[in-house]
């Protein structure tokens, strides 16, 4: 079933038989194929479905396809694909729709709805309360399994998840127990024997991705919030969970590849020529001033060059390779610091670390370029062949160690300060390693050859 | 609780206090706590653990450390161990094993046991069948909910997941059942009815991040696995799913940074300075030779540099302007693959995507950059000014189309030719760009101020 087999049926009125076509397709797989029409048959596709089909697959289409398609919906239509989705989804969408679209469905919806969309709406972007909902199955310690089943039974439509239930006390969480365990408990226990009173949860200010990352550290399905007061106000269930991670890995390859990240934006080819330009722009200007510096080393050395020209030709090489080793550590730190395998505290740590892996990259990528150059330049040059040989290998040692250096505390230092390491790994690593690696190069090329200053 | 106390527990031997205060910690924190131990006293630790309390925790720790503390185990503390791990997790850990403790496990496993874990060895490393375990919940088409309900109370504790159940017959998947369908329908409701028959599987031989990202898009948190026949052979859960995207990102990232992915290294900090040195070196190696290139082109052009000496410090901005302007549209290529938003075949989209982009940074880039040169250079080279804003700007211009060209194009060139986009994202492009920049500025340079070739 395919995107040319439904439009087609509806082109043939043959409306029944596209909705039972509908009905069987997977919420997800509807969901890509509307995604793929164009706008207008999309619509009309859209309005064609099963309401309860229709409302399922519109909480699976991309995000800005769905912003899209509200524009055209009538109140009526909006409450209802509102209604159907949970809490969280329908602040997602909310959050990036128009402030009087949002009033007119809060006047609209029930008054619990509306309290809950109104708190959800409030909390910080990227926290944990943004990706929470407030639907989830509350038992009494007093309750008997049995008792407990019955509560999922009336209740379990509205929760995001039975699997995992909060036993509740004033509003205090006190115990978790899990759909498995009431399943395979006898149906005369009571819920405070067989819960787990040793609770791990997360604070609704923590930060989305700190959330997510404890998920898969317990192997948890569903992580319990709780407020400042203590209170238990939501949970955060593993598939928004993977999505957070997903996102988050995105923005930190987009930032350490110098392209500002942009919520609004949607997937490459959703994301119009302007906004790829406006999100690649910013840095790129940045860095191609801050070479001004390195170009300033460069001229600086004038004299150096126009007496040896030959230079200037291992220049490239010797700023790439700082490049790619400052690169190559930044990297390593920016991961470890999201995967929380490295922590601000280990400067010591890691400082020993990078200046090992630089003592052996060093003296192995220095003999190996010294080779080179010897066996390319000797005939040529064969009065100054040594000189080059130490001077360009010399340098590049010395450039690892620099690279290394700044691309492993360079991360650590901004995450320190409070800034993002992905935002100050790649590009500002690359403008110090370059104008250090230059200068290093220059002055030790001026000294060995005994050239003009 | 933390290290200290229970070491502080065991030195003054109270090992009843201990065994409490092991016992209420979640496995995954006295995993981490016994993580940070050094290797004789982790031992000692792990040892006085009731025996339950040590298999959980030890699914938890480190795999590195894992197969530290295994080498140290007794046979029947190893068999132990595997016991209570799901069959997965086993076979993760006798993956990395020698093949002589393998051989014995195997041995002293129970039948069924030895031929499922036999089975799961022999799949290929990073397909769905080196990540899923077969042990789930079966169901009969032509059982009733109140029936379905008592095998799970049967099989539930040795099942990875009961929340999706599978309905099987003659091995063959028929439907798909959930835990809460369960609880929510009548005890009397047959599964043939409630079941859900339209079922998304994937097979064992597809790659472990395909099957990941699908369970991501149908927000499954279980995925039935078939083998070639059509036979259901296990599932992949979401806790694997997500170990396997995250791991994914990891690999990418250290790709683009030209760092080699090794299976076999650990976290940052477990991973030996030796290990690490030769993760970087090779790529380093490579790019460093390879930039050999872009010296031999600088080369060619010396008679142009040294009649005109700024030339060169304009060499610096143009490479890593060049550099990172590939590098945005690789890594967007390179993402947008991972996540299924681009595909081998959007060539021609991608083509227009980008050099639009380009047209608009190349402008922008280039304007700026003159205005910079004008106003700095405009006093001590009043006569050639115009002629280095116009060489610089228009070179920047076309150095940024090529490299939006071959950072768009290249990682789609290499995903289609069967290779990994990350390998050829940053590295490759880099030395690319650079070489063509050179020969497009030192080419226009010699042109427009009429040097000498």
């Amino acid at each position: 079933m395919d995107k040319q087999n439904l439009l087609e049926m509806i082109f043939r009125k043959k409306y029944e038989e596209y909705r039972e076509a509908t009905e069987e397709l997977q919420p997800a797989d509807l969901a890509r194929i509307l995604d793929q029409m164009d706008k207008n048959n999309r619509l009309v596709a859209f309005r064609l479905l099963k309401k309860d089909v229709a409302t399922e697959a519109f909480a699976y289409m991309d995000p800005d396809i769905r912003m899209d398609m509200v524009e055209g919906f009538t109140d009526a239509e909006l409450m209802r694909a509102l209604e159907r989705m949970s809490l969280d989804d329908a602040t997602d969408l909310l959050e990036d729709m128009p402030a009087s679209v949002v009033k007119r469905v809060l006047a609209q919806s029930d008054p619990k709805t509306r309290e809950s969309l109104n708190r959800l709406l409030h909390y910080p972007e990227d926290s944990a309360g943004s990706i929470m909902t407030p639907e989830y199955v509350r038992l009494r310690s007093t309750q008997t399994v049995t008792e407990a089943l019955n509560t999922i039974r009336q209740v379990g439509n509205k929760a995001e998840t039975v699997y995992t239930c909060f036993v509740v006390l004033r509003s205090r969480l006190v115990g978790v127990v899990s759909a498995k365990d009431l399943l395979l408990a006898n149906p005369d226990d009571k819920i405070a024997d067989i819960m787990d009173d040793n609770i791990i949860f997360c604070r609704v200010t923590d930060d989305q991705e700190y959330v997510s990352r404890e998920m898969q550290r317990y192997g948890f399905m569903t992580m319990p919030i709780v407020d400042n007061e203590g209170m238990m106000v939501g949970i955060v269930t593993m598939d928004d969970a993977v999505d957070v991670l997903t996102e988050e890995s995105t923005e930190d390859m987009q930032k350490m590849a110098a392209i500002l990240p942009d919520d609004d934006a949607g997937s490459y080819f959703n994301t119009s020529v302007w906004v790829h330009a406006k999100q690649r722009i910013p840095w790129l200007l940045i860095l191609m001033l801050s070479a001004t510096f390195t170009g300033l080393v460069t001229q600086h050395y004038e004299a150096a060059f126009t007496a040896l020209p030959l230079l200037v030709s291992f220049m490239p090489m010797l700023m790439d390779t700082g490049g790619n080793c400052g690169n190559q550590s930044s990297t390593l730190m920016v991961r470890g610091l999201a995967l929380g395998e490295v922590s601000t505290g280990d400067f010591l740590k890691v400082l020993r670390k990078e200046l090992g892996v630089a003592l052996i990259v060093g003296s192995v990528l220095g003999v190996v370029n010294g080779l080179r150059i010897f066996i390319m330049y000797r005939s040529s040059y064969p009065n100054d062949i040594v000189n080059y040989v130490l001077v360009v290998s010399i340098s590049l040692f010395f450039a690892i160690i620099l690279a290394k250096f700044v691309g492993g505390m360079l991360p650590l230092l901004a995450k320190r300060l409070g800034a993002d390491p992905a935002i100050m790994a790649t590009p500002f690593i690359t403008t110090i390693v370059d104008a250090g690696a230059l200068v290093i190069y220059f002055t030790l090329a001026s000294w060995m050859f005994q050239l003009p200053k």
